[in-house]
């Protein structure tokens, strides 16, 4: 019988992810059932809102939290189809779903999965390789996309900043906005990242958030202010942010890293009257709220991205049993980019 | 020669504002040059967003500070033209304009003020009486329609929780959701204000925030959670208001006046990353900033009050010098509804 194996947490992080805290197990694999088919997982996702999931109960109206000692099901995921009972589905098929951190998932054909962005589905290998639909197509891809041109209203003559702009989301955030002819401002936390934002990714000022007060180092980067913010942050990026912002400014809440994995809530900016004074819009969103855009993101994206105007780096773990420690390093934030596993 | 009082700021309220502040000041009244006019002023406004203005810098892109030992500029106040030289005004015309807290005001007609909200102008005495032109068709009723319909975006069906709804502008905005035919919740700081919450304005439901905790208060007027929440106080009211709004909910934050004298900036929301987890919308804005609304607001809460169904509290001050008092009263949260100065 064919066995597999799968990542369990078996205890909730208490403050950074540890890999003490997940398991290997071996486990036998089921045979699909019909509808279903058996995909051989290949690469899976690493994702800094994972942490979110890690805890007895995740925010409210989120996706739910992972059980202890069960496999984590809700990270994107990809693979090939080595059994169909599902009519849509052939062996052979590589595939889009949800049930990711194993090696070996049965998955029912239509089946809404993680709002829709991890229902199974073929995808196009001739558009980008297959762990392409992670990130780049997928859960970078679309929440960069839709938080930049429906979320903030992107608008010609912009002043944009994007925090963690060396990270996946981030980092295609600001590449959008630069492709749409705006002016970019990108921070991350290390001195090695700026250089990749400037040199790489040809951002017009970048910053290391940690080497000075974050108000100072945004008005050095942005003397006459800010029209959008890119939040992958919270806290107080997002207190510098509100600072910045010049009237009918708008912020794009994509994540709040800085919250995932404190111990108590970490209070929020102080300045927020000055989204009065200053006729400001902060929107928090979620990319799969808007999974109807995905088709849309991911030709566009893709068609940019072949003509070069998209530079995507990734952090790939090698071997399932490293998901956790991948996890780890990117909530420290030590990855650049996409993080994913590669696991055969 | 003609002399008037005027009421200057010559502190800035350290924490709580006391009458000790200000000064009431005989001065000569200037004759009016071509293209203004003089007028008698009979009614002028205090307003909470005053107290942001007491102080050495006014929040960024709000209105300036008050300099100390001048008449404080920019308070929408009404009168009579008592002299013009301007062409499109005539003695005996009733006016609103922004030079209040005084007996007599030189104003330039044309000449933009208060972000055009005192900009002068006649007011209809046929509509409504002067003095409800500082709030009901004003500096309250402009907020309260714009902050409702345009900036929460209120839909059919939406459940609303309006804090400091006995204020001037939160009555009016608790008043216009019932009148679009929503349930209402209002939130005051008296028993006295709930009961007139509850019997005069007919609110589906209403809470004193000073008898328990704010969440389960909340949670007990609106156990199914809320859609709009429009916010005149910040703090730990916007907190309980992101923890029970539902998906795609909306804020409209039109003050916050827990911030306003507060010695150092209170911490905004800990919970900010719902707004991702919800897809929330949180908005500030300034009434001032949708002027282009005004003759369609005024015309319509116009009408809306001929037909009865809008009540509309003034707390009224009688006397100029007492205008100080007023307003120190109005930041305790011990007066109710629209809070005005008679001064003739």
């Amino acid at each position: 019988m064919l066995t597999g194996r799968e990542i369990h947490p078996i205890a909730y992080p208490d403050g950074e992810v540890r890999t003490a805290d997940f398991r290997v197990v071996e486990a036998p694999v089921l045979a699909p059932g019909p509808g279903e088919v058996l995909v051989r997982n290949t690469w899976t996702s690493v994702d800094a809102a994972l942490r979110l999931r890690l805890r007895q109960a995740a925010p409210e109206g989120y996706f739910v939290a992972f059980p202890l000692g069960a496999p984590m099901d809700g990270i994107l995921t990809v693979g090939e189809v080595v059994e169909s009972r599902a009519e849509a589905f052939e062996v052979g098929d590589t595939v889009r779903h949800a049930f990711g951190w194993r090696d070996y998932a049965v998955v029912r054909a239509g089946e809404p999965a993680l709002a829709g962005v991890g229902t199974l589905a073929r995808v196009d290998l001739e558009l980008a390789p297959a762990q392409a639909y992670l990130g780049l197509l997928g859960g970078s891809g679309l929440p960069a996309y839709v938080g930049l041109f429906e979320i903030a209203g992107l608008r010609a003559g912009d002043v944009v900043w994007v925090s963690a702009a060396a990270g996946s989301v981030g980092s295609l955030a600001a590449q959008l906005a630069k492709i749409n002819g705006n002016r970019v401002i990108g921070s991350a936390g290390s001195d090695a990242k700026v250089a990749y934002l400037l040199d790489e990714l040809g951002l017009d000022a970048a910053f290391n958030y940690r080497s000075g007060p974050l108000p100072e180092l945004l008005r050095e980067a942005a003397p006459d202010g800010i029209d959008v913010y890119f939040d992958n942050v919270g806290g107080d990026h997002l207190e510098a942010a509100l600072g910045a912002l010049r009237r009918w400014g708008r912020v794009a809440i994509c994540g709040t890293i800085s919250d995932y994995g404190a111990p108590a809530p970490a209070p929020g900016p102080s300045n927020i009257f000055l989204a009065v004074a200053k006729d400001l819009t902060i929107r928090g969103f979620r990319g799969s709220s808007h999974v109807d855009r995905m088709d849309e993101m991911t030709r566009r994206v893709a068609g940019w991205q072949r003509e070069g105007r998209i530079r995507y780096r990734e952090t790939v773990v090698e071997g399932l049993e490293r998901a956790p420690e991948a996890l780890a390093a990117l909530i420290r934030g030590e990855t650049t980019g996409k993080t994913v596993v590669r696991i055969a």
